[in-house]
C-alpha cells in the first residue's frame, strides 16, 4: 500500500458542488501562471532565498541536536521548552502527533515529560514550575531573534530560580536556541557560557520546526526525528513536480487561490479526523494566519484560518458548517490506519440507535463519521478537499508540513504578498513596551493612555 | 471593589474605529425592537418556553448532584464522562476555568482525576480507557437524546469492560445522565439498574452546563458549583434590565447583529487572556456555532466563531487580525487579578530587550500584551470589544455562562433563527448511520458510494 500522503481535490470542483466549486477551465486558464511560480521558487532556492526547504537535509545539525537529546533523555525528568509562536506550536505538533496529548501522565521510563511554556499567563507559568523540580528539569530557552518578551521574562525567571535551587552548575540545565550570530540571547549565551543551537539563518519562526528549534524536544522525547525529515525530503521531491495537476503543493495553492479571489472562500477550515493531529492544526493555523493575513492585490487580505476536530467538532461546528454562510473552503484530514482499534460489543439490539452499532469497531465508526460529514459538507455545496494520511507516523507529519509550507508559498506570491514577515504584528509589541515603560516609548504611553480614556459610552 | 463582570463595548464605535464601527443613533434607532424581543424573552419564560434561565433556581436538583458528587469524590480515582457536544463542552470549560489544564498530574487527596471522552477516535478512546484502572473509575453516561452514536458506542465497550474486570457490582460504577422520560439510554438504564440523573425537559444540550450535565463532574473534582449558579442567577437578574444601554446580554446582542448586517463582520472572535479560560471560547464556539449558523432572513446565515488564546496567538494570528480581512467583530477577555504571580528579575539590563521587563511581573506584562493587542486592533479599525472577569472565579464563570446564553439567543431572535435546533447536523448523521449500515438506509448508502466514485480528477 501506498504509504504517502494522498490528495483529493475533487470536492472542489464545480461538478461536485456546482457553482460554489471550480471549473477545469479555470484551473487550467491558471496553469502557466502556477507553473512560473514554482519555477520563480526552484530559482530562489537556487538562489539560497528558501533555506527552510533545505532542512531536511542538514544531516551535520540532525546529528548535533540527537547528541543533546540523548544526554537530555538519560538525565532529566522534564523538559521545559520556553518559547513562544513559531519557537513551540511546531514542538507542540511533533509531540501531540508522535507521542500523544497524555504523554505526561505516563512517560516510558527513560524519556521525560514535556510542557511547552507558551504564555506568560502567571498561572500557567506558575503552575507548570511548580510541576517540575528544577533539579531534575532541562529548559530549552528558543527564539530566533533572541529578543521575544515573553521568552525573555521566562528566561529571567527560570535562570534565577535555577541557580537558586540547583547552585553554581545550574547552568547544565540550560539550552539555548537561536540566531548563530546575533540578538539578546545569544549574546547572553556567551556571556554566561551556555550551550547552544543555531536557528539557520533566513528561517523564519514558523518555517523552523525541522531546525533545532523544532527537532530537539521531539528527540529528547523519543520521536524519530529522521523519519519526519526523510517524510519531509520524499515531499520535496513531490513539490518540484512541473505539472499543475500532478504536484498537490502547487494544485492545492491553486484552488485555494481561486477559491478565495473567485468564490469568496475566506475562511480556510482544517478539518482534521484525529485527536493526535490537533496541534498539527494549529501549526497550520499560524502557518496560514501569519504569511497570508496581509494586505493584497484586488482587495484581497488573505483567509481566515479555522481548526476543527472530527468527529467532535461535528456535534460543535457542523451545523454552521452545512448550513451558515458558505464562505469557507473545507480540508478534510482522514486517517486511514491507527495503531489499534477497539470492538463495540453488540448488546440492547432490540434499540435502534445501539443496534447497528454492534459488531463494528471504533475506527469504522470513525471513518463513517468522516465519510458522513464530508458527504454532508459537498451534498450543501461546501468546496471540500481530503488529504489522506495513510498512518499518524513521523514520515506522515513530515510530508504534510513540507507539503504545507510549499503551498502556503506559493499561495502568497499569488496573492504578491511576503510569505515570511509579519509587519502587523508589530503595532501590538510597540504598544506593549509602552505600556511597560521601556524607553523612548513616552509619547505613545500617552497616545495609549489618552485613547483608552475617550468616552464612547457603552459601557457596562 | 465591583465583583461582577464588567462590559466595555466603546471600541465598537464609530467614534474608536470609524466606519468600520457603529453610529449611536443607528443603535438607539435599533432600541425598541431590543425591548421588544427582550420582553418576548421573558414572555416565553413565564410560559415554561426557556427552562435553561432557571438552572440557577433547582435546589434539589443541586443537592442531588453533590450527594452523589461526595460520594464519587470519597471512592474513586478517575471521573470518566462520555459525552460529546453540549454533553462535554460545559464540562471540559468548568474543569479548565476552575481545576486547571493540569488536574490530571496532581489532583489534591480524595479527588478524582477527570477525562472526558468526546471523540470516538480508537487512539484517542484507548489510551484514556487505559489510563483508568476500570476497579477505580466512575463512568458518567451523558446523552440527553439518549441516542447518541459516539456515547452509546463508548458505553458499550465501557458497560462490558467493567463487567469483565470489577464482576456483578460493576454498576456502581456507572451513572447515565439523560431524559428524565424517554429515550435509549433512559431504557438501558432502567432495564439494567443503573442510577440516573435527569437532564431537565426542554433543556438542549449547549443550554444544558448548568444542569446535572455539566455540574457532576465539577461537583465531583471539588468545584463549588452553588458558587457558579449564584453568579449566574447575578447575571439573570442584570439581563432582565429594560435598557439598552444598560443591559449587557442585550447590548452585546446588538451590537453583534448590527455589525453582522449593516458592517459585515461574519467572524466572531472571542480572544481570551487567561489560559483557563481556553475551553470557554470552545463552549462559546458551540453556542455560537449551533444556534446562530443557520440561514436568516436578508440572506444572512450566522456568524463564524473563532477562538484566540492571549498573549499566544497574538504570535499566531494577530498579523491576520491586524492586517487581514477587516470581517471581524473581537471580544478581548480580560481577568483582572490572578490569584498568583510571579517576579521578572532584573537582570542583563545593558540590553534593551531585557532591561525593561526587570522588576515588572509576569501579570503585569500579561496585562500590557493585552492592551497592546486591543489597542492595536482598534487603532487598525477593527471593531473589538472588551468584557472584563474581575477574576477566574466560579461567580464569574456563572455569570458569562448566563450572559452568553440570554445573548446568543437574542442574536438568534433578531436574525429570525430558531437558536435551539440543529437541523444541519442530521445530514451527516444520516450519511454515517447509511455507511454503517443501519436498517432502512440503503438506498442512502448506494447514493453515497456512487457519489464518492463519481470521477472529477484532481486526485494525486
Amino acid at each position: 500500500m501506498d504509504a504517502r500522503l494522498r490528495f483529493d481535490f475533487s470536492g472542489f470542483s464545480a461538478s461536485r458542488v456546482g457553482e460554489e466549486g471550480l471549473m477545469p477551465k479555470e484551473v487550467s486558464a491558471f496553469e502557466k501562471r502556477a507553473l512560473a511560480e514554482l519555477d520563480r521558487l526552484a530559482e530562489e532556492r537556487r538562489g539560497g532565498l528558501h533555506p527552510y526547504l533545505d532542512l531536511p537535509y542538514q544531516e551535520r545539525s540532525v546529528a548535533e541536536v540527537l547528541d543533546v537529546a540523548e544526554r537530555v533523555r538519560g538525565r532529566f525528568r522534564n523538559f521545559v521548552l520556553l518559547g513562544i509562536g513559531g519557537s513551540a506550536l511546531g514542538n507542540r505538533m511533533l509531540h501531540t502527533a508522535l507521542r500523544g496529548p497524555h504523554w505526561n501522565l505516563a512517560p516510558p521510563p527513560g524519556h521525560p515529560r514535556l510542557f511547552v511554556l507558551d504564555n506568560v499567563d502567571p498561572v500557567h507559568v506558575g503552575e507548570i514550575l511548580d510541576l517540575c523540580d528544577p533539579g531534575e528539569t532541562f529548559y530549552n530557552v528558543v527564539s530566533k531573534s533572541g529578543g521575544t518578551a515573553e521568552t525573555l521574562a521566562q528566561f529571567l525567571l527560570v535562570r534565577d530560580l535555577l541557580e537558586k535551587k540547583v547552585g553554581p552548575r545550574y547552568g547544565e540545565h540550560l539550552l539555548v536556541t537561536t540566531d548563530p550570530e546575533s540578538g539578546p540571547l545569544r549574546e547572553i549565551a556567551k556571556r554566561e557560557g551556555y550551550a547552544t543551537l543555531p536557528v539557520p539563518p533566513g528561517v523564519g519562526g514558523r518555517f523552523s520546526v525541522f531546525s533545532p528549534v523544532g527537532l530537539l524536544s521531539a528527540a529528547a522525547t523519543g520521536i524519530d526525528v529522521r523519519a519526519c525529515l526523510r517524510g519531509a525530503s520524499a515531499m520535496d521531491a513531490r513539490c518540484r513536480a512541473e505539472d499543475l495537476a500532478g504536484n498537490a503543493a502547487l494544485l492545492h495553492a491553486t484552488l485555494h487561490f481561486l477559491l478565495l479571489t473567485a468564490r469568496r472562500k475566506t475562511i480556510f477550515v482544517s478539518y482534521l479526523y484525529s485527536e493526535r493531529l490537533r496541534d498539527l492544526g494549529e501549526w497550520t493555523r499560524q502557518l496560514i494566519g501569519e504569511s497570508v493575513g496581509k494586505p493584497a492585490a484586488g482587495g484581497f487580505a488573505g483567509a481566515t484560518p479555522v481548526v476543527s476536530i472530527g468527529v467532535t467538532d461535528q456535534h460543535s461546528q457542523q451545523q454552521l458548517y452545512v448550513e451558515g454562510p458558505n464562505d469557507k473552503a473545507f480540508t478534510v484530514i482522514q486517517v486511514e490506519r491507527f495503531p489499534r482499534d477497539l470492538p463495540i460489543p453488540a448488546r440492547w439490539s432490540d434499540l435502534a440507535e445501539a443496534e447497528y452499532l454492534g459488531g463494528k469497531t471504533f475506527a469504522r465508526l470513525f471513518e463513517a463519521e468522516r465519510a458522513g460529514a464530508e458527504f454532508a459538507l459537498i451534498e450543501a455545496r461546501r468546496p471540500t478537499c481530503r488529504i489522506t494520511f495513510p498512518e499518524v507516523s513521523p514520515e506522515a507529519i513530515g510530508e504534510y508540513v513540507h507539503f504545507m509550507e510549499v503551498s502556503v508559498v506559493l499561495l502568497c506570491r499569488y496573492l504578491g504578498v511576503d510569505p515570511f514577515n509579519q509587519p502587523g504584528v508589530e503595532s501590538s509589541k510597540d504598544a506593549t513596551r509602552a505600556l511597560l515603560g521601556r524607553k523612548g516609548t513616552e509619547k505613545r504611553r500617552a497616545e495609549i493612555e489618552a485613547r483608552a480614556k475617550s468616552d464612547a459610552g457603552w459601557r457596562i
